[in-house]
């Protein structure tokens, strides 16, 4: 029985993992269809590799800063960090904190090793997934893939590592966070907002008396695909965070976590809808988008207490948020070509703070939990950045903007028989 | 081993769930695909919107009008129908159906009510998007999503409730729909086609000597991507829809149904091909799309009897049904733009009925529950729709449908740099 | 709880055929996005098409040839290939190789032949995939869904039953090869360039003087789309090919080639970018899309051995090998729109003989498998191609593939509101 649940948690495992891993997708076509034609194929490109050195980082040492205290340290040359050395042909029959501890000494279920790297994987990958879009249009790629090194190898590892590697609770702080509104979320766009601090904004987004100029999306079906893709390996996401399927309780909780995982989306797409209709008359559609988004970083801090309705109320009021967010961020000069900085960020410290409400999690524990990660976040990253800036200028010059990085980063347009 | 069951047939609705959500992904890229430019980011908008609403709705009410007899019913709070006041963090251990009895007596399998709902609000869904496709071009949103209120949340359930609630059971009448080629896709096209009568055509489509004017789709391989999201997420709406994996029988069961799906879909992709080759001397790709939909609607209502030549069969009168269908509706002055009415209406009525050639059902029985499900959908929805274009016109105007439902509705061009 | 484990590993394999069923799509949008604008219908009206022929021709006789020692042969009827003589409702209890042979007597796990045939179905439609890349542009569809017929009826099942039906083991060649980097991708782009050299390559692409003209593509995040299409979809190709998932052993196998996959298609990636960018100062998308999956061609006949860093330098390798590849095969005159022939044979042969390094295999015997699939799906293709193209002339004139495969073949442009 053991050796079933061992294979069906494994099998849930990998599955949550595929469709975590499936979101860099929704990332790329998100953001390939709000920035504007002339970048689009950069941003492609961004995204591809990107998640390519999260993984490669992670695997190097990103895991194993983030699970210091794993008592399976020793085990790591099994998934590979020993670059060749060793392997896993010979499958390992031990079971995942079969001794009942890790770190914080909470048992999480049994699965091998490589379902769990595999899964943690992607999650980094969707940090810095966060901040490719808040830096889009002018932010040159070599630099950019310089930060993603040290953000997935060093920075998102570290604070990781407080809320599931059992640093919070060695400090006692008490920090709720299920799948990571903060963890994942916030820190990505933290990072964002750090580079947009170091970057500015794109040029032609604001006129010397500080009014602002729309620079529409080219693509909006793509974009709203994008959220799609998104809102379903979301439920890897939040899913997968139960770390277990194969007892009637887990599996209970797992199909909670995808109902409300659901809903709160669904409230954070009519939220944004309405509110739009309000103030503007029309429907905004990159609004709904981002308000899918929003009502699902709302939820991911606990997706698991609430009902379905008050799911949908959490994801409504994301929604609310997101959109009042990106006005403002707008205004204040925080150029944010796809609204990555509000959906993530905003909308991910209020992800962790509603925890109170709906799952009695401690209020200052929460804030708390914010206020570190936010703050290490932004100034590890401000740091990385203004190093990087310093050897190698990360913004695109006047001239390759107005050309499209396109041709000055990647040599190739996006649509080049379209005029 | 019943736990095991319980969290394998669990971890089994809920990706079954996830496959199916899916398709309201591939109902925007499809439907985004065959509408004009100016009316593509309005149709994303009201994919993401109705999708949203029918999930909302269904939770508010839409789940206990269909399984009013449901034994279940005072769990309801779990899933949140109380909007927030309790909550399921205290993992439920019972089992659905565990006494063996839902409201027809007929034993479904273990899984949590979770699970079984949201594989249950993905179909309302899947109606609803049936309809988006058929108003393109020419339907207000506001109007559209009231509409969705009323689909969602009591006319689909209460035609749900006869098939999957013991409606048809308790009438004596001997129906048998598996998926819903007639309870999700030909409610969906009955409630568009009573959108369609009061709205009318699309400007343009006709001219004054009832000649057709062909209004061909924006985005060919946006829309073909639709088809491969249906196709990919009908495995889920067929193999779900057995309910159960845990057994030998049923994992026999569901790889039958996975491999039915499959071919019949292909089967509908040949037969059109060739059918538009025979006739035009060109491959249509558009019936070619259709014609895999068409495959699938055809094999849903009993994609388990068959074998997998069979279902090729099925799926390629199927195929051939939605080519005349789609030629025949245009002709008769109803406009559909991305042929809806065609592939879920036509071909669900068929799909029902061909179920006493592949599965030995009572051919009356299935002719009786088409005409309910038709006639009841039909007429309740032109009421509500007559209702609504009362309150407020649900036609965009002349001059909105020349500048596009874009400009009038939304706000934002779906492509504003391409021109 | 051998009904438990039979259950699982039904339900894994059609999660897995269901996901490489996905690649469908990949290759569709990935084609879509690196052809011309003219092209881009009847690029997609072929992938559809293809599929469908595929699914259809395995089932008709494929599946037996390939499979022709099984002893299960006379059970086929089960999975339709009686056209409708016989059905599965009775859902059948006997287990696959229960009696613990198939032809090569190995013990390949419990799951429904249904599953089986599910699973083994599209993995030959992949293969017919490779080919509709390499020819895009200027062959006929007619001839094209010809060749289909016959390389997924007959050529592909031919070979396929070397290394899976028992073919190499009963000629005393010793041959690995996981999940197919020989015996699907390979077969598929041998098949291609069979095809290429009957058709020669697209107007325009060459000059008198042999120089070469760029012909980029139409839309390059479509095609970005398609390389994170296949990229989720491998996980199914490969993981899949464990057959099994249901003891610890088998689930730890499976989530170590979950792991693999992945890191192999981030080193394809980091691999071409940082080439591009050093050989042209730029970092090429086109390169890093066809780096993504020459990684995951490269680990697929040998997922399970490496550990992950291994992988990463596995996919890394052939990332390399793609670029030259491409640019090699260019300036030979081979002309191969989306880099078919170099992702999947190029390094679909170095992927094959890598397994003596990772492996451990027979080099001799990689070396002999590679060259057998090879020279025989070359030549049986070339003979049926050279046939076909007796029949009917494959290629398209100079006049149709100026005015665009879309208007001589489809009748319908891809983009037409887009000038």
């Amino acid at each position: 029985m053991e050796e079933i649940k061992f294979a069906l948690d494994t099998f849930y495992a990998v599955m949550a993992g595929a469709l975590v891993m499936w979101m860099a997708a929704g990332f790329t076509m998100l953001e390939a269809g709000m920035v504007q034609k002339k970048d689009v194929s950069e941003i492609v490109t961004k995204n591809l590799g990107l998640y390519s050195i999260a993984c490669i980082m992670y695997l190097v040492c990103g895991f194993q800063l983030m699970y210091a205290g794993d008592s399976n340290f020793g085990l790591f040359p099994e998934i590979g960090t020993s670059w060749g050395l060793s392997t896993a042909t010979e499958a390992d029959p031990m079971m995942y904190g079969a001794d009942g501890s890790i770190a914080d000494g909470t048992f999480v279920g049994y699965y091998s090793h490589q379902a769990d790297f595999f899964f943690q994987v992607v999650f980094v990958a969707t940090a810095m997934s966060i901040v490719s879009g808040a830096v889009a249009g002018r932010m040159k790629m070599l630099p950019f893939f310089l930060f993603a090194v040290f953000l997935t190898g060093f920075i998102y590892p570290t604070q990781g590592f407080w809320n599931w590697g059992g640093g919070f609770e060695g400090l006692g702080i008490s920090y709720s966070d299920y799948a990571g509104s903060g963890t994942v979320h916030l820190c990505g766009a933290a990072a964002a907002l750090a580079v947009v601090t170091v970057l500015g904004p794109r040029k032609g987004k604001y006129n010397y008396d500080g009014s602002v100029n729309s620079m529409p999306g080219s693509n909006i079906p793509m974009a709203a695909l994008g959220a799609w893709i998104l809102w379903l390996g979301w439920f890897g996401f939040n899913g997968g965070s139960e770390l277990k399927v194969s007892e009637v309780s887990s599996a209970t909780a797992v199909s909670q976590v995808f109902l409300n995982t659901n809903m709160a989306a669904a409230g954070g797409v009519v939220a944004t809808l309405f509110m739009s209709l309000f103030l503007t008359g029309k429907m905004d559609v990159t609004m709904a988008i981002n308000g899918a988004i929003a009502g699902l970083v709302s939820i991911t801090a606990d997706p698991l207490s609430p009902s379905g309705g008050t799911a949908v109320l959490v994801g409504a009021i994301g929604g609310a948020l997101v959109y009042v967010s990106i006005l403002f961020l707008e205004k204040k000069g925080i150029d944010d070509p796809v609204g990555a900085i509000s959906a993530h960020g905003t909308v991910g410290i209020y992800g962790v703070l509603v925890v109170s409400l709906t799952g009695g999690a401690d209020f200052l524990g929460q804030l708390t939990g914010v206020a570190m990660i936010a703050a290490f976040t932004y100034i590890a990253s401000l740091g990385v950045i203004y190093a990087i800036n310093f050897v190698m200028p990360i913004r695109a010059t006047d001239e390759e903007q107005d050309a499209g990085l396109d041709i000055s980063e990647v040599g190739i347009e996006a649509y080049p028989e379209f005029d």
